[in-house]
């Protein structure tokens, strides 16, 4: 089988890419855009991380587009995109177990006041915060797919109240052998803001969530309460975040995606005392096992077995 | 039963401490300085939060002081405190969870990068570190007693693969039932600095342990290690951290406790971009499940049973 590797990434990561793509899948035949020996007619199937659009045109017997990257959005926006072709989303387990670690450190720094006190030493100010205990600090999560649900459990082990708020309806009320309470729907999510005092965002970005989070979502949070992002910059209405922040009606934003990204010098993020920004690092899609996910799909679809982790394409994710 | 409740606490907090003690042992006389009702001649047991030297004097029926805090160090150079009377130091659950947060922040902070992150906030700089598994993270524990344990396995449940050094040699080399590798004496600690990123110093203070975190023992840190010291700030000597951060040796330190406290606001450390200052608040005594630990204690000394926690005097925990 011939598989065409092709993304928006620079020539050390393709390179890297590369190397473990041919160590986990060696039966295949690895072929790059710029590869002399690319014949778009023979290509099976794709491993792309946000290839610029047309990357995959002229190829006729293509029959998977396995994502390196856990998020479709970009991808799926890309019209010339060949139709009918399954689309898989990439699900590392190291990347679910990175994005735990972020969302655990973002609650822990809120929890325990470590931003405020990271304020305090700019001016050299020796103040102790009172201190609660992880149960007196309910925490929401946006999103119940394969990160909301892992990031949940982590928070919950740790003693944290923890809701989920998924966006499409279906049987369980709870998910099975976790303290986490599982909410859906409008009501749902109102209900569980209500006491939220950190609501994590793991949404996929669909028209559905573009813009969830603006200045009537801020309004629904209590007093106090903080955010953090970890899903897309579209979910958040940037100038409607300011305003909550610079009111006081939020406490603090741990953000690491953003509307335009890198995010703009001059933007008023990176100077704001109660934004922390991150450089879209919450959890990296590691090579080494990332690889090995993708080439189990190529297997797959090789022996005709079920792929695995293939979007929707008109829900989005 | 009498209880003389004092100590270096200001009115606001000595009313909540008083509060939770009468609540947790509305059987016991609770007792402070300024009460006119004081007899010391029939003080029997006294709850201490590090009180001015002589404040037990004149007590002949003492026969507990029990301390609110966890650290006796200072309380034990009070060089008129009543030979011979048992003292207790606080062993609170709540207090030992919070340490756990605190060095579980630390660690995810250190391994996952944010506070260079932070760093690179301040110059609007975007961009992305290496992203290492938790099991790539070796970190070295100082101290194994009710903190030092608890941390150690905290961070073991994260993947972080722990040594943890005690001070004294006894029996088992490992802690039942958990993944953390405990060593013995200088050649142990020796070996398990050698491979440690992150160290973490939960170590009592005492004349043997005084100025430990010196040159000579950075020196023998690998290159681009950090620490975190929740312990004391007497185990550091603040000058050769500096001159290792400033070697660039040490790639970060988060201090918890200072030689000083409040640390004075002319200090290096409040602006130095390699160190973190928290103003000793890594873990509070929490008094409402402390009252309990205190009261327990006093009720094993009305009925005669053995008394928990009680140092020993000679040897300084």
């Amino acid at each position: 089988m011939k598989i065409l590797v092709c993304g928006d990434i620079d020539d050390a990561e393709r390179a890297r890419w590369r190397m473990c793509l041919e160590q986990a899948g060696p039966e295949f035949v690895w072929l790059t855009p710029d590869d002399p020996a690319l014949d778009r007619t023979s290509v099976d199937a794709a491993v792309v991380a946000n290839p610029p659009p047309g990357s995959l045109a002229g190829c006729p017997r293509l029959r998977l587009i396995q994502s390196l990257w856990a998020g479709v959005d970009r991808l799926l926006a890309d019209t010339t995109l060949p139709e009918g072709v399954p689309v898989a989303r990439m699900v590392d387990p190291v990347m679910t177990i990175a994005m735990g670690e972020t969302a655990l450190w973002a609650v822990l720094s809120l929890h325990r006041g470590y931003f405020d006190y990271q304020r305090q030493q700019r001016s050299a100010l020796w103040l102790q915060h009172a201190q609660r205990r992880a149960d007196e600090v309910p925490v929401l999560v946006l999103g119940h797919g394969q990160m909301g649900r892992a990031v949940a459990e982590t928070l919950a082990r740790r003693g944290y109240p923890v809701h989920a708020w998924r966006l499409r309806a279906s049987g369980a009320a709870h998910a099975p052998g976790a303290a986490v309470t599982v909410v859906q729907g409008r009501e749902g999510l109102t209900e569980a803001m209500r006491q939220a005092l950190i609501l994590i965002n793991l949404l996929p970005l669909t028209a559905q969530t573009r813009g969830l989070l603006d200045a009537r979502f801020y309004a629904r949070l209590p007093a106090g309460a903080s955010i953090v992002n970890l899903a897309r910059g579209g979910h958040v209405v940037e100038a409607d975040l300011l305003d909550a922040l610079d009111a006081g009606h939020l406490h603090h934003a741990v953000l690491d995606v953003f509307q335009s990204e890198p995010l703009p010098s001059e933007h008023p993020f990176w100077t704001h005392p109660a934004v922390t920004v991150l450089p879209h690092a919450a959890a990296l899609t590691d090579p080494r096992s990332a690889a090995a996910v993708a080439v189990a799909n190529l297997r797959a679809l090789r022996s005709g077995e079920p792929l695995q982790h293939v979007v929707e394409r008109a829900r989005g994710y």
